[in-house]
């Protein structure tokens, strides 16, 4: 009779501080539900001294990792370490002692995850649970783990960065720039000193990676994501959006067609009114299109303390419950038995509709030398907006494209940027129409 | 080695229609997730000669349930017919010979629940799926029982009749009465012949009784839900809310607070901003908090074909691997596997905030004579609207009020109903804020 699952939380950031205040505050609860109980056997962490707001004195605490993995009790250890470095090397220990692996760590298992395999190999016996790598207190993995298994999933579009999204949500709310917007999001904590994984887009991107692979049924790391970030984004792109009808999202986006899987993270337009497109400040969202379900969408916070270690528990459950039961590894890691032979699109090759801002000087004619060079890609124009007549030198041009090839548009953009009635190189950014078609 | 899953399918009309092209469709997809295929051993229906858009012939049909259940191959009864009477034999015939049930019956689960935990007593290998009971497509009843199992759950709100939802989006959008809107739900078949069972509000509280079931510990029957429809929801007053900064919806609220359970569907204004008053048309959601996840919200097809055969597949999946790795019944059939004592809270004793509206006649003082009595009441007035001046006998006088006891305010409109200044009953909603409050 399983009674008891002994963790060992190994890192006691933000994340292992939620697990073990959840744990502490819940644990009656899950006993209830579960019929066992939830019990910390190790709490390790290089700082031990650190005020987080639990007794460390009631836990039997370390600061060398291997004394969770050494000790036998211990059923699974809770990774929240970080970065893709120790924290591998824990994982590897772990795994090779039988243990199972609950994880927050989205870069270690978007850069290294084919390892993860292949350890997992020589321990059958072990799980690796990833539900808070993706979408903090949203349970996306096990919905299409488990929930969507019956379906083909034709496409995943995700807001799954929320110090991103709150830039942009600030942005357009308070009508500031990029720069001052991050620096408020710095001061309320939701950027880090150093933004770049986030404002970059890599944070998502990792996110991408594996949503794609438990999607398609097949490893697909971060070399395989296209990344744009958003450092660069203007204003008054953002006004000019709305205008046209849109909102700028950071959005993760990942289709599959004909066995070619689209995979790719940037700034994109998308209606306004889309559910997507509501998704305001440190929430995330994805949105599903799946051949039998339809279009699902779930939403929730996307990062902090508690609705991480939400996740985190979830999985120490799920796989508790395995181990009560012998039944580990009864849904493969990344959702699939056998592999899937799919391909990644280059993204070139990619067919989407285009929002591009050129700076003109303001003259007759402009236009109609732009629109040449887009008739001469095949790339036909949907809308346009002129605006700002008369003072400046340059004045903006936008315009929205119907659908073109990635590849047609770099080209027209280059030879557009050539032109001496133009300044600097056009803005480009991506359109979803996200619309729920036929999915049958 | 469990290579095959062969299921008997007892109902084929929509969702019966839908599981066997879904089968039939995504099979390889299946057994490459699974490593396990699902197979039809049996469809059962009483008429085996409407054209369903299936080929029967290449299926083993029959018209008699019992050859289904005493098939010795067959693992899971998908259990498809609906009703509380024939149904529940079939489940509990099925049961006595330790097979499986995976089922999309609401009301079944909401009113025969406790027959059937006392049945699965005697069944210890067998288990029962009931995803599809509730939320169409949408993966509610996994979210609830696992991804959440580590959180206190203080209260769901749930879209989760889309009928109602679309009458009412209608209703708004096309500025038509209700017996408009509910002929085009007719006609479009998004509303049946008799129409009662939805726009009652009974099938929202079929589904609210297994919400509140597995997510407090104790088996709730549709008894304990309090229930108010639509039909007699007034263009005039989603106007007015509106007005105020509210939707109406038919909401399903489920709220639990030291130990007591408020559990009730009726038309609710929600505030206009919440991700909730954005749900139009057949579409279904849920919004729950949970005291570590925080605010989740789950969105997708609330009904039909297709989107109830993604969850029926999810059950069979789900039981597949439980069967492949003898852990059938790894998660409680309702949650939990020791029972909590809560109690149900008498909806005379709720506080919360509600609209009134008024007819009366257009003189100076009533406004006075009616707050005098809200007053008395202890019952204070948050807004007022007051239209129409001049023509009609009687105009209405629209308020919201600050939080109150439902009993005071069920007095305080007796009372006003008797003023020979006002023309009949009252119109009463309760309004919910939703407040993304503190959790912890």
């Amino acid at each position: 009779m399983h009674k008891c699952t002994k963790i060992g939380i190994v890192g006691l950031g933000t994340v292992g501080t939620g697990v073990t205040k959840l744990i502490e505050k819940n644990k009656d609860l899950i006993r209830k539900r579960c019929g066992f109980d939830i019990e910390i056997g190790w709490l390790c962490d290089i700082d031990l001294e650190r005020d987080r707001g639990i007794d460390l004195s009631k836990y039997r605490c370390t600061t060398n990792y291997m004394d969770v993995i050494e000790d036998d009790e211990v059923d699974i250890v809770v990774e929240l370490v970080g970065g893709t470095g120790v924290a591998f090397d824990i994982i590897a220990q772990a795994l090779k002692r039988g243990k199972s692996i609950v994880t927050a760590n989205k870069a270690l298992i978007a850069k290294r995850g084919k390892e993860l395999i292949e350890l997992l190999k020589n321990s059958p016996k072990s799980e690796i649970g990833f539900e808070a790598s993706v979408g903090g207190g949203i349970p996306i993995i096990k919905t299409i783990k488990e929930s969507l298994a019956g379906n083909r999933i034709k496409s995943i579009y995700g807001i799954i960065n929320g110090t991103v999204n709150y830039i942009l949500t600030r942005m357009e709310k308070d009508n500031v720039d990029f720069g001052t917007a991050l620096k408020e999001a710095q001061k309320k904590g939701y950027a880090e000193a150093d933004p770049s994984l986030d404002i970059d887009g890599i944070d998502a991107a990792h996110k991408a990676s594996i949503l794609a692979t438990i999607t398609f049924g097949r490893f697909i790391g971060i070399e395989d994501v296209f990344v744009e970030g958003i450092s660069n984004i203007d204003l008054m792109d953002i006004k000019f959006s709305l205008e046209l009808g849109y909102r700028i999202k950071l959005l993760a986006i990942i289709k599959e067609n004909k066995g070619e899987i689209e995979i790719r993270v940037h700034p994109t337009l998308i209606p306004l009114e889309h559910p997507l497109a509501k998704i305001d400040g440190v929430y995330n969202a994805l949105s599903i299109f799946a051949d039998f379900a339809g279009h699902i969408m779930v939403y929730g916070k996307g990062a902090g303390m508690y609705p991480t270690a939400s996740s985190v528990i979830a999985d120490i459950i799920d796989i508790s419950r395995n181990i009560k039961n012998s039944s580990t590894n009864r849904v493969p890691i990344f959702s699939f038995v056998d592999e899937i032979d799919v391909k990644i699109k280059p993204v070139e090759e990619i067919v989407t509709n285009y929002y591009l801002r050129i700076m003109a000087v303001d003259k007759p004619g402009v236009l109609s030398k732009i629109s040449g060079i887009l008739a001469k890609q095949e790339i036909s124009i949907e809308a346009v907006i002129q605006k700002g007549r008369g003072e400046k030198d340059l004045v903006p041009i936008v315009m929205t494209t119907h659908e073109a090839k990635e590849k047609s548009i770099q080209k027209a953009i280059e030879e557009i940027s050539s032109l001496d009635i133009v300044g600097g190189k056009p803005i480009l950014y991506r359109i979803e129409r996200l619309e729920d078609g036929p999915l049958m």
